[in-house]
């Protein structure tokens, strides 16, 4: 009997879609999946967003946000019947010159094992493939490091400056 | 006779489309006119975007970027025969939570006339009308002034640090 957290190249592709890839992690019986196609859950979205500082909002607001964006990424803790979402990535931008990453969250239970850097890594792969010019973000003061350490340039360094607006 | 620069109702929605709005501007023998859909010439608008930092492209590419974008705003000088574009500004977003503003250009013969600020107040505009949650840009150092001035809010302030990669 195969067990259901057990994923096969079918399961894979399957559940996850043509475009899904296996995440490097360190406890090898936890198989976890990056999907750009997977269909979220958005109550377990909101979950898992609230700690990167989401508010409620409607879910047709949330669902016309993901629509819109330029990648949306799940990172999930396989099962072939429940698979749950235990990270998320997600960019707006025009596809060839400028994206911007927001909203990257992995789940309380399951950072301090580097998914977080593996996320980045995916998501920066596929901009690459894409060819895009140049990627931004913004942060929380928190996580300086962790896009430092990883080649982030942090602004403002003599050339741009970052500004915002309340709308 | 009717001036090759005289600016009618007919005339703008005829040749700015139905969304275009006349800029107020000093000079009112200079119509001035913001467009979300008269086409670019891409030529005309590289010229102008080289002075905000843009660099040769493909055309092909810089017209998947506007496609891509989620407002494209020219700002023409009126004539019947041959508008020309002296003002630009674009943002990507998921049309929802996040936009962010690029390429903001004034052609140099029509600066210091309020025509920037003008230029963002239409774009704000916009995003409200679209509800939009929040609005970000990146901009060289020396128009932080005329950004903060106009209520823009300089990171990093304690809350929220910008990054970029180059990929």
């Amino acid at each position: 009997m195969i067990s259901a957290c057990q994923l096969t190249p079918e399961s894979l592709r399957q559940i996850y879609g043509e475009d899904a890839r296996e995440c490097p992690f360190l406890n090898e019986q936890i198989p976890l999946v990056f999907s750009q196609s997977r269909q979220f859950d958005l109550v377990e979205l909101e979950q898992l967003l609230q700690s990167v500082g989401w508010s409620r909002r409607p879910v047709r607001r949330v669902r016309r946000a993901l629509d819109n964006s330029l990648l949306t990424i799940g990172l999930w803790r396989h099962d072939s019947n429940f698979p749950r979402l235990v990270g998320f990535a997600r960019c707006t931008g025009d596809g060839v010159i400028e994206a911007t990453v927001w909203d990257v969250a992995i789940h309380p239970l399951y950072q301090g094992s580097g998914l977080g850097k593996e996320l980045m890594k995916y998501v920066l792969d596929l901009l690459r493939d894409m060819k895009i010019e140049r990627v931004t973000l913004f942060a929380d003061p928190g996580v300086v490091s962790f896009y430092q350490s990883q080649g982030w340039i942090l602004e403002p360094r003599g050339n741009r400056c970052a500004f915002w607006y309340a709308s």
